[in-house]
């Protein structure tokens, strides 16, 4: 059995929870928690909760523990802290920052004799997997990642920011004739713009559900740099209930294709698609950390150490089956 | 450079070679045919065809020798045989067949200290990869996979075998009913005939246009066991000039899902879909074998030996790109 700790106990940690669950070779061990451990109250049965500095000693009976924090702030400082001290996988998501994350965190696991893998789950993570075997395969050739439709949380919550809103919802929508275009091959430039709309479902506070009140909230929105100024933008104001009985849950997904050209005379077209309908992104993001824990044990076991990503992961390492079912029935 | 040998000179060959001459760290040593090597003349200009034997020495300058030859008769042979002096990659793909063709490989690389990747390409290959990463992700669920639409060589060469048929050209072509209620995540019991029709066209040899001749090679395609006896199979009968028009091709591709379920409650449900949609089905085989050539001279410059599948091949192995430009600009 693989002994399993999670810090955190968020969205991304009860997905990761519920993973282990369906893991026959897996056992949560522990969930470590910044909060008031008496205050959490886990789905596992018979599973403790501790404080987080529980780890802090190094002392922790795990084979690998599962960083559920987010990108922003807790990862760049928790990855290379505990990979310093047992074995860590994380889903440090911030494409521009990967390269510091990742040398950190190597420095320390080879430090601590450990192994860690970061950008886990399915952007990074899936979705990089197949941007690498496509280009590899299609060397001539152009990529293409689309998202949603699915719930952005980093933009709900930037809506949630301005003043007078109580709650949003924001889905990103990759726009149909952009995915027309390149699914044909066509190879298009594609700007921002033409790639994804945004669409926000928003809920007044009391006292800002007026029109100038909402004219002034819609415009906030729709003109926020980096978040949706690029972007063609609906929003549409709701009211609670319609909130929780419709925009509950947190859908996403996505799609990353690649075309290109063979032939002495590039006269045949190829092209790659690979996608995602997910019910849930953070139990499709904790299932996809699951599978790389095992592998991250299965690494510390063959004693190695540093820093991983999946493009260093054979995909053999992920399964739980044996080598020779995997050539005999997956092959 | 690494330095690439091919054996045979058919279509999956010719695949490999245009893949070559795409990508900058690879050169095409040499092509070996059991062919007189006059006849043979290649793409590539400036290099030499010689006779299949000259490779028995086990002297020539080969990084990975490329085997083109055909899964029947050709690779149980062939695959041991080279791989006992060099490294090499072929397509094995008589799925039944894997585990003692491994087998068989595996002893001769091992004594040869060299890499040998077995059953590459697309199915077994990149779809193998989906199958693994997608059963490792979502232990709960089902796989399918569908198969054009594309030509089927196999059953082209079957329908040609039959008394008064000039020329054939069969497609397999997945079934949308079921395609749609897979992608819908429901997850069906189908069976051979609910997933696949086949399409046949046909060529007479003159004397054998009459309508009974026709009748009969009609009932000899549909009741062919193996081949079209479980399935619904369509016949047309065309002119030489039309099949020479509209089915020169040899375009194929395919799908493979999974769909599963997660959440405490498997309250979640998720569908995984991976498509290729390929003009030409030996130039994309032969680009994938092209970068598995590219792991297995990585692989034996590690020092390692045996024979190998895609499932123990990490996915930075088949990239050009330095450790560093993959994190930065593919994950």
């Amino acid at each position: 059995m693989i002994s399993i700790g999670i810090l955190g106990y968020g969205n991304l940690a009860r997905g990761v929870e519920s993973a282990i669950a369906q893991n026959r070779d897996m056992e949560l061990k522990a969930v470590y928690t910044r909060r008031d451990p008496a205050s959490v109250s886990l789905r596992t049965a018979g599973v403790p909760v501790y404080a987080a500095q529980q780890l802090d000693t190094g002392t922790e009976a795990l084979d690998v523990l599962v960083l559920c924090g987010g990108s922003a702030t807790d990862l760049p400082e928790q990855t290379p802290k505990y990979a310093a001290l047992y074995n860590v996988v994380d889903s440090f998501d911030t494409h521009a920052h990967i390269p510091e994350h990742f040398a950190a965190v190597d420095a320390a696991a080879k430090e601590g004799g450990k192994c860690a893998l970061i950008s886990c789950g399915w952007d990074p993570g899936m979705f990089s997997l197949q941007r690498l075997y496509a280009q590899a395969v299609l060397p001539e050739g152009a990529d293409y990642t689309f998202w949603g439709r699915g719930v952005s949380q980093g933009h709900s919550d930037a809506i949630r920011r301005i003043k007078g809103v109580k709650d949003a919802r924001q889905y990103t929508v990759p726009v149909e004739d952009a995915l027309a275009r390149v699914r044909a091959g066509e190879q298009p430039e594609l700007t921002t713009r033409e790639k994804h709309t945004r669409e926000c479902f928003v809920v007044t506070e009391e006292g800002f559900d007026t029109a100038e009140e909402k004219a002034r909230i819609e415009k906030e929105i729709v003109t926020m740099p980096n978040y949706f100024a690029d972007y063609d933008t609906t929003v549409t104001f709701i009211s609670m209930e319609e909130m929780e009985e419709k925009h509950k849950g947190l859908p996403h997904g996505g799609r990353v294709f690649r075309t290109g050209k063979t032939g002495f005379d590039k006269e045949h077209k190829h092209v790659i698609e690979y996608s995602l309908t997910l019910d849930s992104n953070p139990e499709f993001t904790g299932s996809v950390l699951a599978a790389y824990a095992r592998a991250m044990q299965r690494f510390s076991a063959e004693g190695r150490t540093g820093a991983f990503t999946v493009f260093d992961i054979a995909p053999a390492y992920l399964s739980a089956l044996s080598p020779e079912e995997m050539r005999a029935h997956v092959l």
